[in-house]
């Protein structure tokens, strides 16, 4: 097993949902998404086989739009949708 | 690989989740799933071998649909609601 | 390919969220899935070829349900609930 | 085609989302789901067919349950979660 | 038909939202989607079968739990996140 | 059937909502889900054989991920999204 490295493993890299813009709070839902599934899977190996399967797959590709979209609900509504950004 | 221009991986287009009208709203909505799954798969090729297949599925369209309407469900929140638009 | 009118494809029919009742607003949830749809896949002939599965299939017809619940969750928040009404 | 009178058609029975009491909220929230796909799909008939699939296979009423959920949320907030019931 | 009891079909067991503890919370949230399907599906044999399909099914279990999160929302909303407790 | 204890069933694991940190808010939403599958399904053997299926199927990893998307999402509200923190 190819164990991803521990900073992989943060749950809430920078560990604040508070971020300066939508975008950088965008790529922390990528982020915190994607972080999950190295705490579930940590296995890099696995991943990358993954990856293959799930990234030129439609439906998997549209499951995993959808995980972003409601991560970014959630730091949206921390940050006050950047109201006066 | 022909890999999509950087202004197609832009996550939040425009740099915020203020809109005029809900319209405008619903558009960002749509933009910001899309750039999303092309953070995730940038190559152009293989996302128009999918969009054969999704678009033509109508669980994969329910399923786009899905996505759109929780995007919406923060910008719309962000907006207020355009309620006194 | 059979383009859908250009009235089907605007997002949010009528241009607000707002409506007088609970039933105009889940009416307009039902279009604006409806609407999100017309805009990904335009040509009538696949819609229509997609729906004859659909319409018949109890998996897609949850689905379905399950994208309106959401729109709707956003429009009856933006008229708090109707609850003067 | 056996279609569904429009009693089961209308889209909030009731026209309106308060109600009394928790239990009549929830019963609220299963009627419009099925109010929902009632008018998807009007066919009496196709609706039978597919409760014998759905009501039998575990993913589907797992599924059903969700938008059930989805709907009482709304539905919940609206009655300001009964607080005072 | 083995038809459940009454007690079994009680959507909003308890009739209130409110508990004491986050603990109970989610046990409410547990009975309240485990009802739901109840009233879809109220014949105790069909259950049992299909149990033995979905409790050892990932797929299925990871649906349910999703489900439970939903139902937790709104609880957990209702009792303003027990705070204070 | 090799039956969990008794910890790995608590639905609330530690009682509260609330947390120090985003991290461990995430944690928690980890756990209570992991927790909520132990109690639609306490046989450790089961659990173990279907983690083989899922932890290597990437559709059963954003599924996953989704879930706990939902958990965070109540989490981070009870606990005003740790603004001060």
């Amino acid at each position: 097993m190819d164990r991803l490295p521990d900073t992989e493993l943060v749950l809430v890299p920078g560990g604040t949902l508070i971020t300066d813009t939508p975008e950088e709070g965008r790529a922390l839902a990528m982020l915190m998404a994607r972080h999950t599934i190295h705490n579930i899977q940590p296995d890099l190996d696995v991943l990358k086989e993954g990856r293959k399967t799930y990234a030129s797959d439609p439906d998997s590709l549209i499951a995993s739009s959808q995980v972003i979209a409601i991560e970014f609900q959630t730091i949206a509504a921390a940050n006050n949708y950047w109201r006066k950004a």
